[in-house]
């Protein structure tokens, strides 16, 4: 995605859904100060400012009940000398250090990782293996926070989601989907097959429910699309996925995965993935009193209109940035 | 590169130094309108908007003595099913028709394309084939310009250029360079091979010269480092990758790669890649009544201080949007 | 892939089902003599001999009643200035001219591309633009043959078919899947909604049939699952991939493009794809007396437990190569 | 490259100059039975077969005094739903234990990591976050083996680099280099500049000498190039390479790092690689003792004649396979 957009939703305190408790999202930093860096900066001060800005952040989390820190850096270079990559590790890690020990019992950091952007050429927290280096190296309240539009062409993230749940060490998604860089597309528009496939690994390792703590969020962004009915959409997809992934036959993959069969085993993930599980989550929203539509339910409410006509003027988060 | 760093740039007016006519650059329309597209919109009244506009600019063209049209479009979709991709690819036709028609004897259109952003599904010229394809369809006066920044991963740029000098289709350049999507970095910082190998291609072709008519630009956007000496060291890197091509033993190079000689043939060019130029271009400089030291010359003249002390409270393209 | 594979698996004459005429598949030489290259390959003699053996397979097309000659040409470079990229294209166009004028009133030439592999640094027919340029140089026989995994990361493929479509100019596909580069894993294994774009664009210009004349065809490699099953599976994968672009509501679908009503023109084609096809395409089997499970008909024909018996000692494709 | 060409190049015990202790390369499983993977295998008596050969090469690194056991697991998954990511990585850590237990006190493990390929799915070792988790896992006598081919498109190779470094976990690198996917051809062939990125971050952490422990080693494959000349290339490559990054002011280079100064500390990186640095490398070897020129040298040395002499019938490694 753009980095104007991305700036722009600097800082916001999030409810999330389904945990029930809120997270503090001190990902970035606006100020020109953080133009060469915030907790890696160079500049001594600078990095002091950061980090004293994060644990404000605790003291708000404190204040207002919430459990996550969330926590993505801007932070690289965008030329081959500009910076000594070990020394911004040095620094991130001290940064990191001290905001951790800041923590509550109830407390956690959640590490957020990005190949690049706004950072073009070494980003401070490039890829999970940094991110998990580090939350390895805090301690137990760090984990790592996964956003699917933040790996380089060709990375497997279900693999990344399995190992991480393997170690214990997956604490959020931030869901969206994209078919070129982090273009914040609607989570399961791109590629239905591969939200798919990470629900079954959430699901294999029995992560769904609360006590696995993995927070479940969407970060997108709505360009051209209306952004209440995109946010409805966004959270069928992932109700479809999850559905598919619950209806998969884990006795038969298993006897066929220990058989070495390999065209049965992909078939028995398969015939989840083909089924079509829409009459399904209907009767589901239906037995729990809601809309078995939600799409004709929110056009039904007049919502959109409402807050078109109270709106002239406004605008589409990005559009004409 | 961010989506809002290119919207603020849109249509300016340029001088291409070394051609010494201006060109216009229509490529981007801000207009909220355009939120689907400008000239391949499912809306005929704004694709009419849109090439009023485009004729618009070649009027101004006529005005000011221009040669180039330059037009990149941003058009495109960002999901699946959002528009017909063969009716975007007729209305471009349409359009371009209609503006290639409206060209003088002495005017041209160069057709940029790009991979993605900001459309993140499909867009409409997303790579060479497609430029080519039109301007193909179009004439004579119609050509392609690269922009070394706006390639799949993998993409071989001087394949490309070798491709389109062939087929007398390289109209422009477009230069600055890359880690990983569009980052538009200064030219020759990220891959000063690359570009090395682009130069010898247009040295190998006998392309350097006016009368090849093609215009070599910078499309950069200096976010962290100050512009002037940026742009003072983009220019350096490609005079640098200039002068090497041009010492290519070409007799050699050619008699080796008759031969079969695959090693041979690779010292070749690797023998001019590696020499140290910079003393050559001190002289050149120096004859041409130049400065020798371009970067020491500007720092000496107090002109960023000047500017700076004009300028308080103005900021760096980018930062901050 | 693996060059060993592909390189095994050179000069094939196959039979292409649901076209009735075989196909002559020229695509690889697997001389010492091409180490170079063949047709465009430094050495004049080498050259000949390679569009003579270009010009044979014209001549076993004759004799067989064959429609096409699929080309694809594992022709390239591994490093900067071994060879002339544009004098390796005077050669290509040179041998495609002697070949394209061989062929009789009713034989078509296929060009196909490939991004890298076997040559690693140019290949000589890289992406779909420079083999489109070829045809359009060549004349109406000459048409592009897409394999669905030659294409760098992030590229498009149902952009291609519809351009081409428009263009009259898509002539085949060799369908197979990948998660990475050249996979050749089962088509529609790895990304089963893009196979889905990629026939909704074939359904959308009504280029189904055979009279749009573009041949359907598997190129895949069964490194650790048995074969036929493999093919059998790849099969049912097109058929459903097809009958969900079948199903598309393309009334619907048309109005909400032409209102610019985004989520509603992606919903119209995602209602398709979520929808669970495989009832249907079984009832579609029995009506045409075949058996409505096709994989269960394989497994109960007990012929793969024959040709295990008969060919003890043999071994996959691919693996221990 | 091809998988073809990679299996066949197993278990191979090599000298590595430099260090003086030999490694063992134990890295391909070329039996039948390790189709479905090695120390990963769904059936413990593959997986029991394969840790025994592992356990075995520590036998022969007892008897030859090697120091190194360099392990790449060709290991991974085809198709989604073949196997378990999470039980693969069950398996690999108990298998690399068991081996890792049975070192002696002067030996070591080096971990190698790679995207994919053999495996098109999953691959149980696929980035440098996987070798790192279990190295650290397993103790200090496990380290990282980067192979700069191995990555995925975008990837930052001198940042991993600079991590392990930091982290005291880098062991070995395997070098060549690519423009697509690991092509194996002659190190600081396709990238010049990143090779000196990479020497870079070797000599800023003073990691260049036998202390340091990093053993460098050439991983390529000639395909069309002759071999022994192809070798003294890649040398000479990494000679230039290492010979610029110790040209480096270092203290120049740190004040502009320290004050923020993008462009005077990229130029202070660019000053020394754009350096000519042959002539000063023909010094050295001159006052070693050796040919200033070793490519001249081989040439005059008749060696090349004599093996092809000896050796009539035999072929290029690779092609042909």
């Amino acid at each position: 995605m753009g980095q104007g957009r991305r700036l722009r939703g600097a800082r916001q305190v999030r409810g999330r859904p389904g945990v029930g408790i809120g997270a503090i999202n001190a990902n970035v930093f606006q100020d020109d100060d953080y133009k060469l860096g915030s907790v890696t900066n160079p500049d001594p001060a600078v990095r002091r400012k950061a980090t004293d800005h994060l644990l404000e952040c605790v003291d708000i989390m404190d204040a207002t009940g919430s459990r996550d820190l969330k926590l993505w850096f801007s932070d690289g270079t965008n030329y081959p000398g500009q910076d000594s990559i070990r020394a911004r590790q040095d620094r991130l890690a001290e940064a990191l250090r001290e905001v951790y020990d800041r923590l509550g019992d109830h407390q956690r950091m959640l590490l957020e990782y990005k190949l690049f952007e706004p950072a073009f050429y070494t980003t401070d927290v490039p890829d999970w293996g940094t991110s998990y280096a580090h939350c390895i190296e805090l301690g137990p309240k760090a984990t790592v926070c996964i956003d699917t539009g933040h790996h380089a062409p060709g990375t497997n993230i279900e693999f990344i989601v399995a190992f991480l749940l393997r170690a214990g060490k997956l604490g959020a998604f931030d869901f969206n989907s994209r078919f070129y860089a982090d273009d914040d597309l609607m989570v399961g528009a791109a590629d239905p097959f591969q939200l798919f496939r990470i629900m079954h690994e959430i699901v294999s390792a029995d992560a769904l429910g609360e006590d696995a703590g993995i927070a479940f969020m969407l970060d997108q962004c709505h360009n051209i699309e209306p952004k209440i009915p995109a946010i409805i959409r966004s959270v069928m997809n992932v109700q479809e996925a999850t559905a598919k992934a619950l209806l998969v036959d884990a006795d038969a993959l298993a006897a066929a995965q220990r058989a070495g069969d390999v065209l049965g085993a992909n078939a028995a993930l398969m015939d989840a993935y083909n089924t079509d599980v829409r009459p399904l989550l209907r009767e589901v929203r239906e037995e729990m009193g809601l809309d078995p539509d939600p799409m004709a339910a929110y056009a039904r409410s007049g919502y959109a209109e409402k807050i078109v006509a109270e709106r002239v003027g406004g605008e589409q988060a990005g559009w004409g940035a």
